[in-house]
């Protein structure tokens, strides 16, 4: 026997048909034995209906009430899927963010889980009820309802896995695994069976939108081991193994040793802006970032060219597109201070990294990269690093030719597709 | 400085524009420096939307899920309203069910409300807060969502008026008051300003679908003063006065001695069963009636016609139109046991009732009715009386014609339009 989590996104919630078929992969592993929490979303676009009606009331709608609003789509699902669980002979009952409760921050729409209380849950379970809980919502300390914000129903079923010990959290969504890279632009691709939560981080933060950022950082810190698996398989059968993330303890030594890269990820909502002839003195970066810092605008790589002999310096960086036009806004404020000439923004770019904790122990990575792309004439405008991951901003018509080339140069090509 | 309440039904809360519509009118009684909560209704079509999904997920759902699924329609509606009101300056919070708590009984699906705590939303109502209410909703000792059934909603602002000890509980409809009669039947019919609860509870039961029954029945034991009036008029304009059901103390003695009937209702729904060649013995219709009431049906009107000298009798009496089925069947199977011929059904009747609490000081008002429908000859197939009441069974046919004739013959006629 297991304690396991199910969760499923709002495609697999989207009517009851669908909720029957979640209620038939949920009674296969109640009948295997195990103990069965099961986080749900809103029906797909139901979560968007009720955003759409606070902002109709109000621009500026009071987050409280906004929580009070949105957290009702997953209370329908949960208790539709309570419903259809009983209907089928599996005893079954909802636990709603504040009657477990889960407890979080006082942060509304925007909350962080501090901890579940899972003892109601877990007297239940030990009865052999199946406990439906929603994800995305829990309560703060003023005793009113919170959201985590979008897609944090990811990060509530690890966070209720990891609050009732539970053996595995299998996040059932429309792709089967985690791939080597996008399956449609290079057929190729391969499912990786495991990838350790620091990849995976990698992998998520750069685009490969298959679990949410928080949700992996969640699972690392709390060692909850993730299963992403598909939810469109034969319901009653066995479901097709996905991808397991886990500690690096899990992968095996051979595995790091040969496998080089992991996976490869592009993110084409990232934004370039230049700044030109800045003062070249010391604190002048300070006067550019520490504004920008101010406004929330997480900047992430960052060029310096120093022409030298004219005292100035031309300042590339990147920020996410969606903060262009503020951060427009900010530097333009800040002209004086900075003292910059032009400032010249760019969307047409895309970021590729390559991920994996192989690079730890092998040198050439980033040469690879580099020798790979310049064979294909493809101009590099920035480079970042970190341990496992090096990333280089590209022309974002250089998207799909930059991918493949990766993926084939670190020998990632499945044989069988080959 | 008052304390009331506002209660504003699905029509009203039927979108963001009509919400807006709301918050205006509460704004209204706010800025007039009245102490303000209201209750609301889901969106109109939400509820069933929502008792859809359920029985489609199984038809014999479980009502502790099916509350957790339908409560959230009036938890969207309290959520929106507050948001509308605070963008129009008005301070308000919402306060759902389990928040107060609204302490139910653990009846699911049907429950009745065993008290309010109102301690948090009087605190928050002297800060000068308008509080938020959803109708129909509340929470059992078993710590999990309930409803009250549907159409709850006036029994909810009932139940907080009385809970806040409030002046008064405006109930906002789509008719601007309480009418002599339907004035769909009878142009002519008049607005009643005050009528007692009593009167008030019979022409609730008889078709006069205004109030739901059960909040007169609660708001005549805990003497809240109910005001009922249209949701419709120019939201920053003093309501038009609609209908005030209160005590018969507040009625004034001249107004009970001069208006003899207060006004006449009919109901459709209802259904004749005729049972023929019953054995005329003690007991005998026991037999008919014991096996109705173990089947939770409601008899109403009954008449037994003695033919002398053949030792049996014809037994008629009335059910719901929705329940003649089941007392078909519950009748067929007992037909050895009761011992009649045949029985008979009849659905083309109506039920019309005469009602005013006037009557008990003055004979001769069934002899009126009896005479102003003999002189059109309309047949009485038959006749109950209570208190306040007279209702005769006429065949549904002469429905609109009993009601004008009635009408008349009562003095009822508004002058102005005569």
């Amino acid at each position: 026997m297991a304690r396991i989590v199910m969760k499923f996104g709002g495609t697999s919630m989207a009517g009851i048909e669908r909720i029957r078929l979640v209620a038939r992969q949920v009674k296969r592993e109640w009948q295997a034995g195990h103990q069965v929490a099961v986080v749900v979303s809103a029906m797909s676009g139901e979560t968007d209906r009720l955003v759409n009606f606070c902002r109709e009331a109000s621009p500026l709608y009071d987050a409280r009430e906004y929580d009070v609003v949105v957290a009702s789509g997953e209370q329908v699902t949960t208790g539709l899927l309570a419903i259809a669980l009983q209907a089928i002979g599996v005893p079954a009952r909802s636990w709603l963010g504040w009657q477990l409760p889960i407890r979080t921050s006082e942060a509304h729409a925007a909350a962080r889980i501090i901890d579940i209380d899972t003892a109601a849950m877990d007297e239940s379970l030990a009865r052999g009820e199946v406990a439906v809980i929603p994800g995305f919502q829990g309560q703060g300390a003023d005793g009113r309802i919170t959201t985590l914000g979008r897609g944090g129903s990811d990060t509530s079923a690890v966070a209720v896995a990891a609050a009732m010990k539970a053996d595995r959290c299998d996040i059932y969504t429309d792709v089967d695994g985690v791939y080597t890279t996008d399956p449609r632009i290079v057929p190729r691709a391969r499912k990786i069976p495991r990838i350790t939560y620091e990849e995976m981080l990698e992998l998520a933060s750069v685009g490969a939108k298959v679990l949410q950022t928080r949700s992996v950082g969640l699972a690392m810190k709390e060692r909850v081991r993730v299963q992403v698996l598909s939810s469109f398989g034969d319901p009653d059968l066995p479901p097709t193994p996905g991808t397991l993330v886990v500690g690096e303890d899990e992968i095996g030594d051979e595995n790091v040793e040969s496998q080089l890269i992991t996976g490869i990820a592009y993110d084409r909502n990232e934004a370039k802006i230049t700044l030109t002839a800045v003062p070249d003195r010391p604190g002048a970066v300070a006067t550019i970032f520490a504004p920008l810092s101010e406004a929330n605008i997480n900047v992430d790589m960052i060029v310096q060219n120093v022409a030298h002999g004219t005292g100035s310096t031309d300042v590339t960086f990147t920020v996410p597109g969606a903060e262009l036009a503020r951060s427009i806004d900010v530097l333009e404020k800040a002209q004086a201070t900075i003292g910059y000439a032009a400032l010249v923004p760019n969307t047409e770019v895309c970021k590729i990294s390559v991920v994996g904790v192989g690079m730890r122990s092998h040198a050439g990575v980033a040469a690879t990269m580099f020798e790979a792309l310049a064979a294909r004439g493809i101009n590099i405008l920035a480079i970042t690093t970190s341990e496992i991951k090096v990333s280089v901003l590209i022309h974002e018509d250089y998207t799909e030719l930059a991918v493949r080339v990766l993926h084939t140069a670190y020998g990632l090509d499945a044989e069988d597709a080959a």
